[in-house]
């Protein structure tokens, strides 16, 4: 038997999730690094594995050790802490595998513990946590010059709204932005409010670039919105190039709800898993 | 049980493979599409349906009806007619799975029959057909000119032996050819011959853009270095992005020989499999 798998994505930020509950598995970064190789590999943005907590020698003290901790790895195989569209797709798998029941679950991150909702349309909705509106900067893209808003979802934020459709905008190099009010980088939102409903965003992510989603982003496009028009709380539907996800911004938090979809599962070669790990 | 696949490579020229000895699948354009999307589902250049040539409407007569016919399938969801490296992952995908045994086996394919081996070590000999040298042409990158040489090896090349380390060039735009001599465009090879052994090539595929490794490229690489230093017929080691692979010119035709690797086995989501067909 191979190690098993399962391919799944979230509006299009795609993963590959493996299932090892007793924590067994060696994932080591050049493993990651190989499935994720789009083309030597599966191929996807980042590893999810499914393990309990108490098995995590890193897993936050808070989170219960017989809790699902998503131990995320991004696609260079270094540790990440949480990816809103990641604990999609998690708690999806956790569903559909029969590891959990629908509805309220908690997966646990190294950014701690995570409610969430797995509806019955498949959707599932997460707790982002709280927004910090941090006040004005600006973005700077191909010589034009886009006031926005910093705001604070855990990471940081630029969103920038503009009249200029967001689809014409060129994002394939990065913007420039205030390196003294953000020494660690910054992502940048481009956006344009629809109606009170919902907004169109494309993001620019720190370290990577263009993404067809970006989970804290849209939440920090929602928070960013909603200040515009003078409200502290409120919903919106977000359009991202990956798909639409519903954000709600509350005194005490935020929740992203999107979709989240299993394409396929499966056994990864043994050959290939023993090889991956040889340079 | 939903549809079952395996995802495999020869020299980072990535397939999903789907097994359907009797075609009874509904492979159908969007399905192709969906399935090499690599965000949305498996990912991958092209798709290999392993079906029996009987049951193919389009497989030519020339190929036994009981022969393991290749239906390859372009990422844009077209149909294609060969593929070097395809072939390669195609007979080991028969072996590795005990659909045939190894060593010689025969694949159909919509180009006529390929004789292929499965060796030992898992790398896979592929009959490539009779080469032709049709003379000099040339190639502009950059602004700058490449003498080349024409090689047809049922689809046009244009082989450019050059002293610039081919890693430096930038191949992020299309070579400029002669459009009198390539009326239906030409693949471009920039090639440095390393020693009597070994050449290094990186490729740009017609209509693709640059590319990991091409077979038939590699073949025309070999009889253009041959014929530049005299000789008809002949082996090179050629070194391509994705890896390396050995090609032999003989009086009668060519083979190629090369890795293929079997990354993952399992199943389409049935869901997914069902929505994939539609908007």
């Amino acid at each position: 038997m191979g190690v098993r798998f399962a391919k799944g994505h979230g509006t299009e930020n795609d993963f590959v999730v493996l299932p090892d509950p007793d924590g067994l598995l060696d994932v080591t970064e050049r493993r990651v690094r190989a499935m994720c190789d789009r083309r030597r590999g599966l191929g996807a943005d980042g590893v999810l594995r499914v393990v309990r907590a108490g098995k995590v020698a890193d897993a936050p003290s808070a989170v219960d050790p017989d809790a699902w901790f998503m131990d995320y790895r991004n696609a260079d195989g270094s540790v990440a802490e949480m990816c809103g569209n990641g604990v999609r797709v998690f708690a999806a798998y956790l569903v559909e595998s029969g590891l959990a029941a629908r509805g309220r679950l908690t997966v646990g991150t190294r950014a701690g513990v995570r409610p969430t909702v797995v509806h019955e349309d498949g959707s599932v909705t997460v707790e982002m946590g709280p927004t910090r509106v941090d006040g004005s900067s600006q973005a700077t893209l191909d010589g034009f010059t886009f006031p926005g808003l910093a705001v604070d979802v855990g990471n940081p934020h630029l969103v920038c709204a503009t009249e200029l459709p967001v689809a014409d905008l060129n994002l394939s190099s990065p913007p420039g932005y205030d390196r003294g009010l953000f020494p660690h980088g910054v992502n940048v939102e481009f956006v344009n409010p629809l109606d009170t409903e919902t907004v169109r965003m494309r993001v620019y992510e720190r370290g990577v670039g263009e993404t067809r989603s970006c989970g804290t982003g849209t939440v920090a496009v929602v928070a960013a919105t909603l200040n515009a028009v003078g409200e502290r709380t409120g919903r919106r539907r977000v359009l991202v190039p990956g798909g639409a996800v519903d954000v709600a911004i509350t005194e005490s938090g935020s929740t992203l709800t999107g979709p989240a979809v299993i394409v396929a599962r499966g056994e990864l070669d043994d050959v290939w898993w023993r090889t991956a790990d040889q340079d």
